[in-house]
């Protein structure tokens, strides 16, 4: 019986399929930050492959015309945090189409929304529903990415396995199954193709996330739900050192940097402090490049300095 | 134009109404914790007046015992976290019948619901559905709690005052009114009545909760909204802080207490670790009532040892 090419790359990272400059996913890449790591990860890296997601791509003109740049190098899938059938779908076409991923990046976030979300200044404002929805999109979102991205994989074996070994794979029992297909396009991916030793999972997260460094107040939705991302985040990478896969996760905090998120928040903020997005990608990317393995589970600011939890 | 006597109440601590041995609420008191909460406030302070809240006071049985023993010093009232009216409701009786406050505590929590809601032991594992319910119950829910007793009191005012009054309050516009019902019951409380400076809201957290001890990964749901819950109160204190009002929040860790909670999950737990009710509950209201102004925003384990975030 041939064991199927995609079988056969899971049982050795020696055989994994590689593809030279590495697999990179952003999620949330139509605006701000997301679209700005899609932009330097092609841009700095000639032979690398970018998979970008949002909600809706034929409104994200400029993710588009990067992909008129970038042709086959950039591959755009509509995906939405709060939908988990989008996540699904792309995770299926990633595995199809790639068979391996050598980072992960969650960009996508909400701080306001006109008429529907807006950061509270005080506890009389806060609202279930915008807790709930910031919840949702900021901490729930990525999670639901990573569970997708990284562990769903057996569901789609049904389809490429012919019935013989489905069935021997199931004989072997949720042990071998849970060994075979626990992280499958991370862990295949690993730092294959690219400078580091490991895969990276990178959440953008926030330090008004920071509990400890929370000296000001406010913002309830944004903070609780950025807190949450960093527990969830945390968990997440205890369960990757457990299994010792070559895969790392960390949060990162881009600081204040121009973008539609940030705009209507800028007034007090130093003009030396309101980064642009050029600027601060360009400091969380050179953190992502050098990761290793002992950084999975770290916070960093965009200067690479540890923030408090 | 005479001042209503409530009106008066809030222009000056000194008038306060004192209910002497003071004013506590428990929310979540039909069981486990609360419940001891409950009977412990009341039989270790002969004058002191309990306001216990559950979902279904009618079934909560032994609250029912207690009520029949403690006649009118404790009053029980319905409040489902999750249902904001049912919070308002309870705000509102408890303003009309006592008028301040000395104490809160949120002792509801949900960690497992067979059939709806599981600890995760894996990523594989989560779900939005759990995810998004651990939020609203153990996160969302306290806080609507605190808002609703400390802010919405100029809801009540329209009723109680008279048109003239009424005018004059709006005229003098946000500034003022926000000064005026800011904190109204647990400003009004303080620690008057109590042997404490200040007036306490307590909500019980739990270790697991924090991120930079979180070593055994698992729990993502229930991790995560402890996580937002410790965010959230402490983004309160700053603002308790802030307006110097004579008001305490912190963050309790009753270890690990042999409830309905956590009766699923205490195959691993040493005996020596696995604490009875009455042990823990006097331990936290030993920290409780030793609460003072610098404490606002800390987060005690039962010992009274300070948690990491």
């Amino acid at each position: 019986m041939a064991i199927p090419m995609r079988l056969r790359a899971f049982s050795s990272s020696a055989s994994a399929p590689k593809w030279e400059g590495g697999v990179s996913m952003v999620q949330g890449a139509s605006r701000g930050i997301g679209l700005e790591f899609v932009r330097q990860l092609l841009e700095k890296n000639e032979k690398g492959h970018v998979i970008a997601t949002c909600r809706d791509p034929a409104k994200a003109t400029v993710l588009l015309e990067l992909k008129n740049r970038f042709a086959e190098r950039l591959n755009v899938l509509p995906l939405d945090v709060t939908v988990e059938s989008t996540i699904e779908e792309s995770a299926r076409s990633i595995t199809e189409s790639y068979g391996s991923l050598n980072l992960l990046i969650n960009a996508s976030g909400i701080l306001s929304i006109p008429g529907v979300l807006q950061p509270e200044t005080t506890l009389t404002k806060v609202q279930k529903s915008s807790m709930m929805l910031a919840y949702e999109v900021n901490a729930v979102g990525p999670i639901l990415v990573i569970k997708n991205l990284v562990f769903k994989f057996s569901f789609f074996f049904p389809a490429c396995v012919d019935p013989l070994e489905r069935y021997m794979l199931l004989i072997f029992g949720d042990t071998c199954v849970t060994e075979m297909h626990m992280w499958p396009l991370l862990r295949v991916g690993g730092g294959l193709g690219t400078e580091r030793d490991v895969a990276v999972v990178a959440n953008v997260s926030a330090r008004v996330g920071s509990i400890g460094d929370n000296r000001l107040g406010g913002w309830h939705s944004y903070r609780a739900s950025k807190a949450a991302l960093n527990q969830l985040t945390k968990t997440i990478s205890v369960e990757f050192g457990r299994k010792k896969d070559p895969v790392a996760c960390i949060l990162l905090h881009p600081g204040t940097v121009d973008t539609d998120l940030s705009r209507p928040f800028q007034r007090n903020v130093p003009a030396e402090k309101l980064f642009t997005k050029e600027f601060s990608v360009q400091k969380l990317l050179n953190i992502i490049n050098n990761t290793k393995q002992q950084d999975n589970g770290k916070f960093f600011a965009w200067d690479g300095q540890e923030i408090p939890w």
